[in-house]
C-alpha cells in the first residue's frame, strides 16, 4: 500500500518515577508502549498524539513485519497522503496505563510482590492517562504538541489535555465524544463489568495465578458493546432478521444472522483482551466529567483552555450523540475557544469515527491542512 | 381502595388434551394459571382477554388475602371504573405456557419423565400461546372476546389472535408493540440468554436437579432488559449521574445511583424468575413475525383480520418505538381494518405502557368505553 506508513514497531519507555493516580493509588513505576510515525521536525513542532478508546492501543497504523495482516486501527486516517499525513506530522500513539498490550497494566508483574497487579492494580482516570502521556512527551522532548485527538475516550484524553496543560496543546480533535457519560451510558457500562465482576473465573481480579480467564463475562461484556456501538438501522440493513439456516430450529443455538456476529465478536474479543483491562477503562469512562469540578458548569471547567478545537459528531451515534458534542461547542463558544463542528450524516452509529465516510475524512483533512501549514518543516 | 377488584384469587385449568406446538414439541397435558375479574354477561359477550409481556403473568389487577402487597401487574388499568372497567367487562389474565407462576412451564414435573421438563420443555411461540389461550375460552365458554389486550409482546398476541381466530376477537388493543423485533431487539435478547447460558449453574437447562439456580445469568439479562425498558431521558432525570456516596470511591462495589437501582432490580428478579422462562419468552418475542409467512408482507399477514384496532405508541419507547406501531396501522389500513392509532408523548421509554399518564388512560377508557357500549348488559 502506497500510502500506508509501512512496517512498524513498537517501543518501550521505561518510567522510575512513581505515578499518584487520582485514586490515591501508586504505581511505582511503569512502561508504556508506543509507536511514531513519521518525523519530528527541527523546533518539535509537528507532534501529533493520538488517545485511544475502550480497546484500543498503541498500534495506530500500518503493520509489523511479523504480523502484516495486524493494521493499526486508524490506519484509514494516519499516513503519508491521509488526513493525519505523516509526511507532515510526527504522530505517537501509545497503549494507556491499564492495558494490555505492552503498557503497564493489572497483567503485569507487580515489582513490590512478584505477582501480577490483579486486583491491586490502580484504578485509572482520563487524568491519570494525561499525566503519564505528559511524561511521556517529555521524554521525547515534546513541549507542544500541534494536536491531541481521538475518538469516543480517547476525545476525552485530547480534551482533559487542553484543561490540565493548556500551555502544551495547540489542537484538540474531539471526535464522537462527550463531555461525561449519560446514565444509560454508565448502566451499560455497569452491565459490563458486572459480567466480569460474577464470572466465576473472575476471582476478584486475580484469576492470573489460577491459570483461568473470565471468558465468560468479558465476552458478554464485548457482546453488549458491539450492539452500543452501531446504530439500530445499521444492524438492521446489515443482518436484519435474517437467518443462518433460512429458517426457525428452535434452540439456544445460533439462529439469527445478527447472533453469529455478536458471538463470534464476543469470542474473538475474549481470547486476547484482558478482563481488568476493560474494567479499568469503563470506569475511566464513567469517571471522566470535568465539570465536577466546578459545580457541573462545563463553560467554566473548559476556562483554562488555549486550544483551537474541531468537534465532530455522527449523526446515528446513540451512545455519544451529537447533542452531547453540542454541549461541547456550546462551553467552548462560551469561553471563546476558536472552534469548527460538524455533524456527520452517519448510519454507523458510534463505530463512525473509526469508518471511511468521505465527509468526515473531508473535514478532517481540512483541519489538520491548517495545522500543518501552521507548523515549520 | 374503592376502585380496585380487590382480594382476588388464582385458579387452575387442566388440560389433557396434548397440545403440539410450532416447534414440533408436544406437551402431553397441561395447567394454566389464571385470575377473572368481573362477571360474563348473559352471551358471555363482554370478555376481556389480557395478555402479559416478558415478565408478566396472571396475576393482572387486585390483591390476594395472604399476599396484601402482591399488587396485580396493571392493576392501574383494570378494575372498577378504570380503562378496563370490571364493572362492564369479566376480564380474563393467564400464565403463558412455559411460564414460572403456576402455569405449567420448564420448572414443572414432565409426567414421562418425573423430573422437571427443564431443557425437555418445547420451545413456545406466540401462535402456541394463543391455541393455549382459545382452549381455556372453550372451557369458560367464551365465543368470542369483546377485545383481545396487551402491551410489548402481550400485544403481539393479540394480534396473532385477530389473525388465528378472526371471527373470536371483536377488538384487538395492541400497546407498545411491534408486527416483529428488529436486529437490535433480537441482538439485546441474545445478550440477555447467553449470560444465563454460559452461567455454569444453568446446567444446560437442567439446574433443577442439581440444586442451584443461574442467578448471576438471570440478573445481568435483568439489569440490561431495565436499560432497554426505560428511555435515556427517563434514567438521566431518575438518577442522572448522583453518587450513592457523593464522591467517587475507585472500586468495583456501587458508585452511582444507576448502578444501585439496576442492581437491585436483578437481584429481586434472579430471586423469583425461572432462567428457562426468561429464555422461552425471549426466543417468543425473537419468533414473532406473521409476515414470515407472506414474504415479508405484514398487509397479506394480516388479510384474515375482521376486529377492530387501536393502537398506542409512546415517543421514547426505543424498544417498540411509534415507527414499528405505524408499520401495523399501515398494514391494517391496507386492509381496510377498523383502526385508531395514538401516539403518546411519554418520557417513560417502553415502560410507559405501564404507567399512568393522563393521555394514554383517556385514549385506552375512550376506546374501551366504546366497546362496552356494544355489550349487551
Amino acid at each position: 500500500m502506497d500510502n500506508s506508513v509501512g512496517i512498524v514497531q513498537a517501543q518501550h519507555a521505561n518510567f522510575d518515577q512513581p505515578l499518584t493516580c487520582l485514586s490515591s493509588g501508586v504505581l511505582p513505576r511503569y512502561d508504556l508502549a508506543y509507536e511514531t510515525y513519521g518525523s519530528l521536525n527541527a523546533d518539535k513542532s509537528n507532534a501529533i498524539l493520538i488517545c485511544h478508546a475502550l480497546s484500543g492501543n498503541h498500534h495506530v497504523a500500518g503493520t509489523y513485519a511479523d504480523d502484516p495482516k495486524n493494521v493499526g486501527w486508524w490506519d484509514n486516517m494516519v499516513g503519508p497522503g491521509k488526513p493525519v499525513d505523516t509526511n507532515r506530522f510526527f504522530v505517537l500513539g501509545l497503549n494507556n496505563l491499564g492495558g494490555c498490550h505492552g503498557t503497564t497494566g493489572p497483567s503485569s508483574i507487580d515489582p513490590r510482590s512478584g505477582q501480577p497487579y490483579g486486583s491491586n492494580f490502580p484504578m485509572m482516570t482520563v487524568e491519570d492517562w494525561v499525566e503519564s502521556q505528559a511524561r511521556l512527551a517529555d521524554r521525547l522532548g515534546i513541549k507542544q504538541f500541534a494536536a491531541v485527538m481521538g475518538g469516543s475516550l480517547g476525545g476525552m484524553q485530547a480534551m482533559q489535555w487542553a484543561i490540565t496543560y493548556p500551555e502544551r496543546v495547540r489542537h484538540v480533535l474531539a471526535i464522537a465524544s462527550a463531555p461525561c457519560l449519560t446514565t444509560e451510558n454508565i448502566a451499560f457500562n455497569d452491565v459490563a463489568r458486572n459480567a466480569i465482576l460474577t464470572d466465576p473465573d473472575f476471582h476478584g481480579g486475580d484469576f492470573y495465578q489460577h491459570g483461568v480467564v473470565p471468558t465468560r463475562g468479558l465476552r458478554l461484556a464485548r457482546m453488549l458493546g458491539h450492539i452500543t456501538y452501531l446504530s439500530d438501522d445499521a444492524m438492521a440493513g446489515k443482518f436484519g432478521r435474517g437467518l443462518r439456516s433460512g429458517k426457525y430450529k428452535f434452540g439456544y443455538d445460533i439462529e439469527f444472522e445478527v447472533e453469529s456476529y455478536l458471538r463470534y465478536q464476543g469470542d474473538k474479543f475474549a481470547s486476547y483482551f484482558d478482563a481488568n483491562t476493560y474494567l479499568l477503562m469503563t470506569k475511566a469512562l464513567d469517571y471522566f466529567d470535568p465539570a465536577r469540578h466546578t459545580e457541573h458548569n462545563l463553560a467554566h471547567a473548559f476556562a483554562p483552555i488555549q486550544a483551537g478545537f474541531l468537534v465532530v459528531s455522527f449523526s446515528s451515534d446513540w451512545r455519544f450523540s451529537p447533542d452531547r458534542s453540542r454541549e461541547i461547542v456550546k462551553a467552548l463558544l462560551h469561553n471563546r475557544c476558536n472552534i469548527s463542528y460538524a455533524e456527520i450524516q452517519s448510519r454507523h452509529g458510534h463505530d463512525s469515527f473509526l469508518m471511511q465516510d468521505e465527509q468526515y475524512f473531508a473535514v478532517m483533512r481540512n483541519y489538520l491542512d491548517n495545522i500543518a501549514r501552521e507548523v515549520s518543516r
